[in-house]
C-alpha cells in the first residue's frame, strides 16, 4: 500500500489532537493511502524533540521552512496560532504539499483571499486544501447534515447557535495568545464563534448574507505568566498584569441566503458551560438539535410523528450512521478526537481520488467573512452588515 | 372574614386561568380576604352568560364600563386583547378599583404610559394596578429570582432569553387576532417575548438599556376564519387569506445596566418547542437555566462546588420553596395555572396590607419600552437603539 | 343539570387533593352531574369544621355512619387510612352511595374480597365502585396506555418500574401512621408500591403471576410525636422513639401472564428522588419510558424510526392526548393534582352512563394479592410465590 | 525508557479495543515501561496475520501457546471467549507472563478459582494477573468509587444496576457465541451482568452476600450463520435454526456485606437501550447515578445542599477528575474505548511498581461466585442464595 508522509506544525493543544488522528485513522479506516508521521515542526529543538518522541514523529524540524522544502513530506499539517497560517500555507502549497489548516483559516479577510487563491492555483496542479472545521466530522452533525439534505427538515427558518465554555470566568485566569488580537485575530468570536458559524451554514446548506452583532470584554487585564492548565489555568493575583485585546463574548443575528434567520453567540464566560458547542434548526417539516457536551446525541423532531411526536434522542453510534461502523458497537459513545481521526481519514481519500476535499479554504474564507462583518457592525453600533 | 370582589373582562384562555386562580387561591392558601367572583364581563351576552356558568361568575354584563360601575366590584381584571388596556385599566382605577391587566400592558409605550399616570395617582389613594406577568410566580422562576437577590451568583455577566413555540409553523394556521398588528400591538415580540422580557430584567435585577434587533414575517397571508383550536387551529388551504401584519419572530442582543449582555428570541415557528420558554443566567460565580417544558425544575449551577460541580436540576417543590408548601409533597409537580393563582394570592395581600403590588404598571411600561426599541432598531437596520 | 352529592371521609393530603378535584372538574370538563361538596366527615369537630370552610364543603359530620345515612349524600368519597377502608365502603355501598376509595384497597386480602363482594352486589343494583390509582390518569401514562392498548409495542418482554422517594432517609424522621403496619397495613410496598403494581399491570394489559421479593427495614425506631411536615419532618433526637413496623424499601421480580418480566422497587431512601414514580416497557416493536419527576413527558421509541430511531420525549399535552384539551394550549404543563381531577371526571362520568367504572375494586384486589404475594415471599427466603 | 512486551491472543471486538489501548497509553500518559505491541495469536494463519497488520501487531502466532514460550513476550493478554480464559491465563502465568483477562473471568467457579491460585502463586514470584472489568476505569465511574470511598455517601442502602442493550430483540439475529453456553458460561448474565456486579461491589466497597434471581430466555432458537453485524446482525428466517442455551434476561435482588440492598438487571432485549449500563447509589448523605449512554457525565446529590439540592451532572472531564488531565480540555469527552487505555496504563504502572493490580482474579472470581448464585438461585425457584 502507498504511504503518504505528514509534516505537521506545532505541537501544542491541535498538535496532539492531529498526532492521535494520524496514528489511529489507518487502524480502524480502510485507507487508500498510509499515512507515515515523518516531521514535526516546533521553534524550540528541545521541545519539539520531546513532543516528537511523545506524540510518535519520526523526526523533527524547527523551521517551518525546512520542513515544507523536505521531499519526504507530502501534506502539511498547521497547527500554530492563525497569524501564521497564511504564510505557512501558501508556502506548503506552492511547494506542492497538500495542506491541512486549523481553523479559523487566517486572521484577516485579506489573508484568507491569498490563501483561496494559491489553494485554487494548487487544486489545479492536483495539490489540496483543507481547513481543519473538525467538528463536520462529529457522527452526530454529520448525520445532522445528511438529514437536512435528504430534505428532512423541509425549508429551514430558524438557526440558532451557541458555543458556550467558562474558562475566562476568573478573572485571573492568565493572558494568552488567545486573548493576544494580534495572536488570534479575534476572542471567543474566531477562536469558538468560527466553529459555529461553519456547522451552521454547511449544515443549513446556505451561507449568512448579513449581521448585526455585539461584542464585549467582560475582563480587560489579566496577569501576564501564569501558570497555564489546559485552555485556562490560575495566574497569581499579585502581579503584573497585561490588556486583554479580543472579545469575550460575541452576539449576533443573522440572514441566511435561502430566508433563514439566525441567532449565534459565543463565550468564554457562560459559567457551567464547559463545551457547549450547540446547534438547532427548525424547519417546516423537522428540527434538529446538538450539544456537544452530551455529543453522541443527536435530537430530532419530525412533524410526520405527530401528534405523538418529541425530540427523539437518537445515538448516532449505528452501523449506519456516519463514521461508526468503523468503531465500536451501537451505544458505545466516540470522544472528541473522533472527529480529527475521520478529518484526516476524509482528506486522504480526498488526495487518493483527486477530488477536492471540504471545508475548502474557499468555505473557509466565507466564515472567515463572516467574522469581519460581525467586527464590522459592532463597531458601528451593530448596524446590518452584508457579508 | 372579609370579601374583595371581582369583576372580569374577558373569559377566553386568559380568562380561564384567572377564574381558576380566583376561586381556588382562598382553598390552598391562607388569605385576608376572600375573592368573591362577583361578575363577569364579555360583549355577547350568549357566549358571556355561558362562560360565566362554566367559569363559576355569579352575573354578567355585557359591557365592560357597567362592570367597572358597580359598587360590588372592587378588583377588575382585564383578560382582553391589548388595544383596550389602556382605556379599561384607566377608567378602572379612576373608578377606585384594583386593576390586575393581562400583558403586554399595552399596544404603545403612549398607552403603557397613560397607564402607568393612572396608576400612580390610584395609588396615591389606596388603589392599586399590577400587571399579569405570571410567569414570575412560577415557583422555579421565583426561586430563581431568590438565588440572584441572595447574591448567590454574583455580578450576572450572560443572559439569554428563549421563547419558542411552534403553533405557527404550518402557512395554513388560520388568521386570528394575535397576527393583526391592531388588535395585538406585535406578534412574536409582544405575545411571548414580553414574558422573557420582564422575566429576565426581573430576575437579573437589572434593566435593559439598549437593543439591536431583527424581526422576520415567514408567512405573509393566512386563512381566514378557520377552526380555531387552542392557540392554533387548521384552516382551509382554498378559501381567502388575510395579511400577517406582526413578526413570526424576534430576535435582539441588548445590554443590562449592571453591565451585562443579553440574547432573546421569541418564536411560533420553532417546531418541536411547545412551550420553551428558557432563561440562563451566568454569573461569576454561579448559573441558573430554566426550561418551562420541565417546569418544575430549576438549574442550578455553583463554582464553589468545583471540582464536582455540575448543574443541579432542583426541583422547586420543596417546602422552602416559594408557594410550594402550600400544595403538595415534594416532587409533586404544579402545573401552567399555579402561576396564575399566586398571583391572585400576592396581589390580594398587596391590596390588604396597603403595599404596591409587583410587577407594577411601572414595571410593565418599561417592557413596554423594550418592545418599541426593538422594533425601532428592526425598522433601522437593526442599528442599536438606547431605551 | 343533575347534581350528583358528595360525601367525603377525611381531610388530610388526599382530602386536599379530592376536594380540588370536585371542586376543578366541572370547571373544565362538560359534566352530565354536577357534583356538589355536600359533607365532609372528620372525628375532630373542630378540624373537620376547619378542614370544610378550607377546602369547600357545605357541611361536616363527626361520624362516618352518619355520612353514610344522610339522604342528600350519593358518592362517598373514602381518604383515610387503609385499616378503615373495608367496614366504611361495605357500609356505604349498602346503603347504596357510590364508593371511590382510595388506595391500597384494603390492608389485606380478605379486607378487599369483602370488597369486591359487596362491589359486586352494589353494582347489580346500580351502585358503582371504584378505588383511587390516580396516576392512572396522569395525561402521559394514559397515553402509554393508548400506545400498548393500540399494538404499537408488540408483545412486552420487559417491564421495569420503580417508585423511589427519600423523606425517610433521615433516621429522625418522625413516626406516622404511614410507618405503623396496624394502621398501613404495609410501608413503601403499600404506600407507593401499589401504584406501581396497578400501573404496570394496566398498561402493559396482563396481571402478575409470580413474584420473588425482598423487604428490608432499614431505621428501626424513629422519634415518637415529632413535627411532622408534609410526608417527612423531623423530630427530636432525644426523646422517646417507638418501633418502625413496615417495611423502608421493597424490592422484587416478577412474571406477567403474557409471558413478560418484571422488576420492581419501591422505597422512600432513595436520596434525591422526590417522587420517581417510573415505568419502562420494551416490548418487539416499541418501548415506553416514564418518570413522574418529569410528569408531562413520555419517552417512546419506535423501532420503525431506525436507524435514526431515539427515545422521543413527547409532551403530553397536545389536543389529541388524554384530557389535556380540556387544559391549556400544549407545553403548558399540568400537575399532580390534575389526575385526580381526571378520576372525578371519569368516575361521574361513568355512573351517569351507568357502566363500570376502572379500576374496580376487583382490579384493586388483584394488586392486593400481588402485595401479599410479596410479603409471603420475602418471609420465605424470597421464594417464588404464586398469584 | 524500557519496553515491556505485549502478547495478545483474539482479534475480534475486544482485540480490537486492546490493541487500541496499548498503541495509545504511551501518547498521552508518561508510562514508567513503554508497551510494544509484539505478537498477536490466532487460530487462523490469514486471519490473524491480517488483523495484526490492520491493529499494528509486530509478528503473529496461530497457536497459543507458542505465543507464550516466546521470551519476547512479558505480558500475555486474553481476549478470547470465556471457555478458554483458564487454560491459557493459568499457563501464561506459570510461564511467567503477566496477565490482563478479558471478563467474565471464566465460565464456572471451578475454573476461577484455579486462576486466582495461579495468579497468587505467581504474584509471589512478581508476576502479575488482572482482570479486564474495564468500566471501572470509565472516568466518570472512578470518580464515582472516589466519592464513595472519600465517604461523601455515607453509609449505602441502595445500589440499583441495571445493563441494558437491545440487538437481541429481533428473532432472527443470528446464533453467535455468546448464545452458546459451552462458549460464553451464560447470556447476559456473564456477558453484560457482570460487569454491574464488578462495578457495584466496587463502588460501594462491599460484597454481595446473596441474591434471589429470574432468568428468562425470549427467543428459543436463531438462524444459524447469518450475516452478524457489530454485536448483532441480520439473519436468514428461512435457514435452518439453532438452540439458545443462555439467558435473554438475568433479574436479581441483593444484599451487600455492609447492610445495603440492590437490584440488578441485565439484558439485551431493552429496545431502544443500546448501551445503558447503569448505576445508582443512594447513601444517607449523598447519591451518585450513571449512564453509559452519556458516559462522561456523573450525576451526584448532595444533601448538604438542601433544600437547593438536585443531582448535578457533573461532567467528568476536569484535570482533577481520574485521567481527563491527560486528554483534552474539559468538556472535551472522551469514548468508550478510552477505559481500555486507562486499564493498559494503570497495569503497566502496577507492573512497574510491584504492585498487585485490581481487579485482581480474587475479585472477578467474587462476581464469578455471584454470578453462580444467580444462576442457583434461579434454578431453585429464585430462593435466597448465599454467596
Amino acid at each position: 500500500m502507498n504511504t503518504i508522509n505528514i509534516g505537521m506544525v506545532g505541537h501544542n493543544f491541535m498538535g496532539k489532537a492531529h498526532s492521535h488522528a494520524w496514528r489511529t485513522a489507518p487502524r480502524f479506516f480502510d485507507l487508500p493511502l498510509t499515512p507515515r508521521m515523518t516531521a514535526l515542526a516546533g521553534r524550540d529543538a528541545g521541545r519539539v524533540g520531546a513532543a516528537a518522541a511523545t506524540l510518535g514523529w519520526e523526526s523533527t524540524e524547527t523551521d517551518w521552512r525546512r520542513l515544507i522544502e523536505r521531499e519526504d513530506v507530502d501534506l502539511v499539517d498547521i497547527c500554530v496560532p492563525g497569524d501564521l497560517h497564511a504564510e505557512i500555507a501558501t508556502a506548503a502549497l506552492e511547494a506542492g504539499k497538500h495542506v491541512l489548516c486549523e481553523k479559523p483559516l487566517a486572521n484577516t479577510v485579506a489573508e484568507a483571499e491569498r490563501m483561496v487563491a494559491a489553494a485554487e492555483a494548487a487544486q489545479a496542479r492536483g495539490v489540496f486544501a483543507m481547513c481543519g472545521f473538525s467538528y463536520r466530522r462529529t457522527p452526530a452533525l454529520t448525520l445532522a447534515k445528511r438529514l437536512v439534505d435528504s430534505g428532512a427538515l423541509g425549508p429551514i427558518r430558524h438557526v440558532r447557535a451557541q458555543y458556550l465554555q467558562d474558562w475566562l470566568t476568573d478573572e485571573n485566569t492568565p493572558l494568552t495568545w488567545r486573548l493576544d488580537k494580534d495572536k488570534s485575530g479575534s476572542g471567543s468570536l474566531g477562536d469558538i464563534g468560527a466553529h459555529i458559524i461553519d456547522a451552521a451554514q454547511w449544515i443549513a446548506g446556505s451561507d449568512l448574507t448579513g449581521v448585526s452583532a455585539l461584542l464585549t470584554t467582560f475582563v480587560a487585564d489579566r496577569p501576564i505568566g501564569g501558570d497555564f492548565v489546559g485552555l485556562g489555568g490560575t495566574g497569581g493575583t499579585d502581579g503584573p498584569r497585561g490588556p486583554v485585546t479580543v472579545d469575550d463574548a460575541a452576539m449576533f443575528t443573522a440572514r441566511f441566503a435561502d430566508g433563514a434567520v439566525g441567532v449565534f453567540e459565543a463565550t468564554r464566560f457562560a459559567l457551567g458551560r464547559k463545551n457547549a458547542m450547540r446547534l438547532e434548526l427548525n424547519g417546516s417539516k423537522a428540527s434538529l438539535a446538538f450539544d456537544f457536551e452530551d455529543m453522541n446525541a443527536l435530537w430530532f423532531y419530525d412533524a410526520a410523528d405527530e401528534p405523538n411526536a418529541g425530540f427523539r434522542r437518537i445515538q448516532a453510534t449505528e452501523p449506519e450512521h456516519p463514521y461508526t461502523g468503523n468503531w465500536w458497537p451501537v451505544g458505545h459513545g466516540l470522544g472528541y478526537e473522533h472527529a480529527f481521526t475521520h478529518q484526516a481519514v476524509d482528506f486522504i481519500e480526498a488526495i487518493a481520488q483527486g477530488q477536492a476535499p471540504s471545508p475548502s479554504f474557499a468555505e473557509a474564507l466565507q466564515v472567515q467573512r463572516v467574522l469581519e462583518a460581525v467586527a464590522t457592525s459592532a463597531a458601528d453600533e451593530s448596524r446590518w452588515t452584508a457579508i
